[in-house]
């Protein structure tokens, strides 16, 4: 059937080189809806949460599906720099990947339209975005210039117009937008205060345009709707600590970001913000989120002066050398801010070791995930 | 007469602190289109070339007008720092003029509209984007987070939301993007050799965002379509010598741009990018820009990387001190570059000496322009 099906279907890109990533607690229905645009790629899903719950996935994906008693099972004790209870635990799919690339997706994220009514293939996009050049050193005010339609204006730079290797793509999201508890807490009422009937949240803008951010900036990356180049800046994509036992959530995504931009700013590679959109569907519980959040809204004051003024020495020229040295920055620096970032330097040193371990040559073994083609 | 008009009509933003800043060498017919947004401002008119020619302006426009004697009367020796036969001249205007904005139109870009098919009011965005904060700082992925339907996103610092005060806003075109002379050269072949009948160029993408350009990053300003405070970033607005005599031409606007950014960057004021577009009617003669553009292109590669790693002395407290510092590392470190830089250099002091003799406060005696309201 499958053979069938790949017949008469077009293959779509990099189909054997990209695994879709997606931590979940629940059935993963939503898959029904990105059927075309997902279903002849490979999905590893990092199930969080109870591990005796049984995750109905729909027929005819191809996937891997890891619980909590797998993830202990191959990392052993190495297992505790993986995340419980929180999205964070993705980033073992991450790990486990044998494939180039990734996407990360939510599973309350559902396929959106452009302004044509077009269905948008986000994971085309990403793709997109992943394979044509980013532009960190110089602005260019028609943003990509490689998209069609798009070139560089006048004044960029001749020796800057091939680009740098693009690492990372983040994708942004229609209808829910990705706010902070404050945030979510006072823009209902924003809305509620006008006079006539309006829904309680105005459309977020469909902004065309995919563009580079610039090195030296630091941005707010979320995980809902990303792919990286997983043998570029896999090892860097970790997504902290986070959830049970931890006085933090939902920084999980901007940690990793933090990191990922200072190192591809390091290493000389992009990193693009822009399409393609998802519809995110329903905003999470703003009270949930604040009891959440409330550490991480105190530690980002300080956190984000320490990435954006950190500087990796020259001789890190490895992604895990870069990230190592920034575990050590972080303990001896932030440390002082909350013991917290003490136990997460080592948590950030016990995902290296494990990572190195998953991947070095002899790797494989150990590893047994319940899935479909197993 | 204009006592009824203004009763009727509304007030338009800012109508007495914006001088509109045109430069031209013919008749200023595109006025017609700009009507319903430009009659109600001031426009500094500032004729280029021959001096003895008529340039007729629509009636019920208020201007004032200038032309290469007024600017030797008006600047005695000091004119040499004012571009003749390019469209740099222009930078004459923001310094005669006595308002706090400057709105700076090519002749050749006419009204737009947006993809509802609405003209855009392109000075009334530029205002907006004036009148609202900057986020030079930290990338909002939701872009300018001021704007209707857009906000902050999680993770964007809570000290940072208040913003910096924006000096630049730079607009777009639609039709006729601002290539360079190689890409303009290059491109119409591309386009040739589709084999269905297209139009010559593919339509820009209308992208509706205004964003800002991050400390630290370079960007190639076009003057097209531009705005600015002039009381805070107006002595750093200088065209540079280009035209008539120099062996460079259309790096006028690149050349603020650098200076403006790298001052902007150092007084931590922001500089926005994007809406509004106008719509650039024509494309100027690709083999004479390329005459003009050739020693700017082999310039550009080592003005870049200058202005990229240039610091501002913390005593310079003023963008004339800024500037002032700026010319004596233009001499120093370009001089080497081409003996061009060490002339442009002392345009920039004579530029900075001019603008503070017509902005002191016995300034306006030496000035009679002709105008139709003097």
């Amino acid at each position: 059937m499958a053979q069938l099906y790949s017949s008469v279907k077009p293959t779509p890109m990099l189909k054997d080189e990209l695994d879709i990533v997606i931590p979940t607690i629940r059935n993963l229905d939503f898959l029904q809806m990105w059927r075309p645009f997902f279903e002849q790629y490979h999905l590893i899903i990092v199930q969080d949460g109870d591990p005796s719950k049984v995750i109905n996935i729909p027929e005819g994906f191809d996937y891997e599906l890891y619980n909590r008693n797998d993830i202990n099972r191959i990392l052993g004790p190495k297992a505790s720099c993986i995340s419980f209870k929180d999205s964070a635990c993705r980033c073992f799919g991450y790990m486990v990947s044998k494939k180039k690339y990734i996407y990360t997706i939510d599973d309350d994220c559902f396929v959106a339209k452009d302004p044509t009514g077009k269905e948008i293939n986000a994971l085309e996009q990403h793709i997109k975005n992943l394979l044509s050049p980013s532009t960190p050193h110089f602005f260019n005010t028609l943003y990509d210039p490689y998209r069609d339609g798009a070139d560089f204006v006048r004044g960029y730079p001749f020796s800057m117009r091939k680009g740098a290797i693009t690492a990372v793509s983040h994708g942004l999201w229609l209808n829910i937008p990705d706010y902070d508890a404050p945030t979510q807490l006072v823009k209902p009422l924003e809305k509620n205060s006008r006079k006539f009937d309006l829904p309680l949240r105005l459309p977020i803008l469909y902004v065309d345009a995919v563009m580079t951010i610039p090195k030296g900036t630091l941005f707010p990356m979320c995980g809902m709707n990303l792919a990286f180049d997983r043998e570029l800046i896999g090892p860097a994509m970790y997504f902290g600590l986070m959830g049970d036992g931890q006085p933090i959530g939902r920084y999980d995504d901007m940690w990793a970001g933090w990191c990922v931009k200072v190192i591809c700013d390091h290493m000389g590679w992009g990193v693009k913000t822009g399409l393609p959109y998802i519809w995110h569907s329903k905003a999470s519980n703003p009270f949930v989120n604040l009891k959440k959040e409330y550490n991480g809204i105190f530690w980002q004051e300080e956190a984000i002066p320490f990435f954006q003024s950190v500087t990796l020495p020259k001789e890190c020229t490895s992604v895990q050398q870069c990230y190592l040295e920034l575990a050590k920055l972080v303990k001896e620096k932030l440390g002082k801010v909350d013991p917290y970032f003490i136990t997460l330097a080592t948590g950030m040193v016990t995902w290296i070791e494990a990572w190195e371990e998953l991947n070095s040559e002899e790797r494989t073994e150990a590893k047994a995930p319940n899935g479909n083609k197993e």
